[in-house]
């Protein structure tokens, strides 16, 4: 089952005629997720031809514009070509009062619900979840109240080795259990272990967004073996003082989270608009993590197992 | 001296790749003013290679998002670039609101002031001068309060013609008078005409713009004579029932309107993303009124005298 990230932005505060601000767009198991929201969102999901339609959740980190100000006019253009499903919003203390400010100044009414969860400052835990995939928020550490997300696949079954089954000439009945790793005895004495019939699930992939955020080690358990990791660099490191009174990270700092948490591979971005080439942020991370990742907007990254 | 417009975006509410919401860029006589600030300004700004920190009038004409999102984050960008000159910003009453939800909710302090000026619903009338231009409200028909404008300049001095004045031998004193074009006698009883020493000044240009509106006779007034007018013309004739309904106008309509105002040259826009090809809106327009323009983005009209 599908499991991408698209990059819709990736600079910092400023957006430039190459980057926009940040939102990342998440298609897992045929939910679609859109993370972050700054101006000219919805010129990017159109650029990049994603469906915007089909989103149903949308995760704000926080009340900073460039991960917020365009939210008000995705949601109108929604409006706008009709939609009736409703629509999911969570994120900081203050979101409501924000997007109704802007969607009530037009004299606007919706056609669809929208419904806004505003998530309690320094919280964690599980935030949404269905059959497929859970959501669980974390607090970052920024200048106003700042919310991680990690997007995972909940457990799959183990898988039925059909051949093998029917050898044992146990009843059907028995499958559910076997899947659930259970040995069974039927009730003619036949003993049948579930490792004999059946093979373990695929280990469960997860996505762990963290932006913006100064160093922090405090988010580690959160994000801990994440397949990807989309971790904010402002700066490099000879910007360390810069990055620490604003809150933002260096690429090393990310690249140091990244290796303590143990992720697969790790996206920077949020990129101050100051640097002209990004060469040096992949060299300074790769120094040491050696999985790093510098994303153009628009590129997707598939979560493998 | 200059007076020209830059046309930032031209589509109605939603954005297209090619054409963004609205928003213009007037420049008149060393002042910057922008009009409407729709989603992604700040990127047309900066695609059309336009110093958004020079801006220090807004104008917004109503509340739509597709006019007025992007002015957070125009004003943020504004900010961390450094801006300390002051900025005004007129439009409808609670727009100041807007704004102020849109930057407190990100923690937001300002280095520079931000005079905000709301004005009353359907008032009309002179809003800001200087010594060079004047700025003028009016209604128009919308469903929300919404405001056109017309910026034009103040009316120049006649000019002398030094030859003939040296002529006349009386005093540099009576210059002054002259200029404003009263005739003069010395104290010497020489007596000398305005018209025989001095050149009329040139008439004044007015631009004027209106969208988003209904097609309404009694914004004619206010636009009357204008060297160049932006009407909206959100669709063409065969939806004119679908325009009343919504409070927009029609390209006839826009052409009507600019026949019976006299103005120079219009300029359609505010075109809806159904239309794939503006030709027709040419056309329509052209049955009326001789001298219409489709902008692009980014096209920028040079007002002369």
């Amino acid at each position: 089952m599908d499991f991408e990230v698209t990059i819709l932005g990736s600079n910092a505060a400023i957006p430039t005629l190459s980057r926009g601000t940040t939102s990342q767009y998440v298609h897992c198991k045929q939910r679609h997720i859109l993370i972050d929201c700054g101006e000219g969102t919805q010129m990017q999901l159109r650029k990049f031809h994603i469906k915007y339609q089909r989103i149903n959740i949308i995760l704000i980190s926080h009340l900073h514009g460039d991960h917020v100000f365009g939210l008000p006019g995705l949601i109108s253009t929604m409006q706008l070509m009709g939609r009736t499903q409703g629509l999911k919003v969570y994120g900081p203390i203050g979101i409501k009062k924000l997007l109704r400010a802007n969607l009530d100044a037009g004299g606007g009414y919706f056609l669809f619900k929208i419904d806004i969860v505003e998530l309690e400052n320094d919280g964690a835990g599980l935030i949404f979840e269905d059959k497929c995939i859970e959501i669980h928020h974390f607090p970052l550490k920024h200048r106003i109240p700042t919310h991680g997300y990690r997007i995972q696949e909940k457990p799959a079954t183990r898988k039925l080795v059909r051949e093998a089954f029917n050898k044992t000439g146990v009843s059907v009945a028995y499958i559910k259990k076997l899947l659930q790793g259970e040995d069974i005895t039927d009730n003619l004495g036949v003993h049948v272990t579930a490792a004999s019939v059946t093979l373990p699930a695929p280990p469960t992939r997860a996505y762990a967004f963290c932006s913006d955020t100064a160093y922090s080690e405090a988010i580690i358990p959160y994000i801990q073996g994440a397949n990807l990791l989309y971790h904010e660099s402002t700066f490099l490191d000879k910007e360390a003082e810069r990055a620490a009174e604003t809150y933002h990270s260096t690429a090393k700092q990310a690249a140091a989270i990244a290796l303590k948490a143990q992720v697969k591979l790790l996206i920077l971005g949020h990129f101050s608009s100051r640097y002209k080439s990004l060469r040096l942020f992949q060299e300074e991370a790769e120094e040491l993590f050696p999985h790093v990742s510098i994303p153009e907007d628009g590129m997707l990254y598939v979560i493998s197992n």
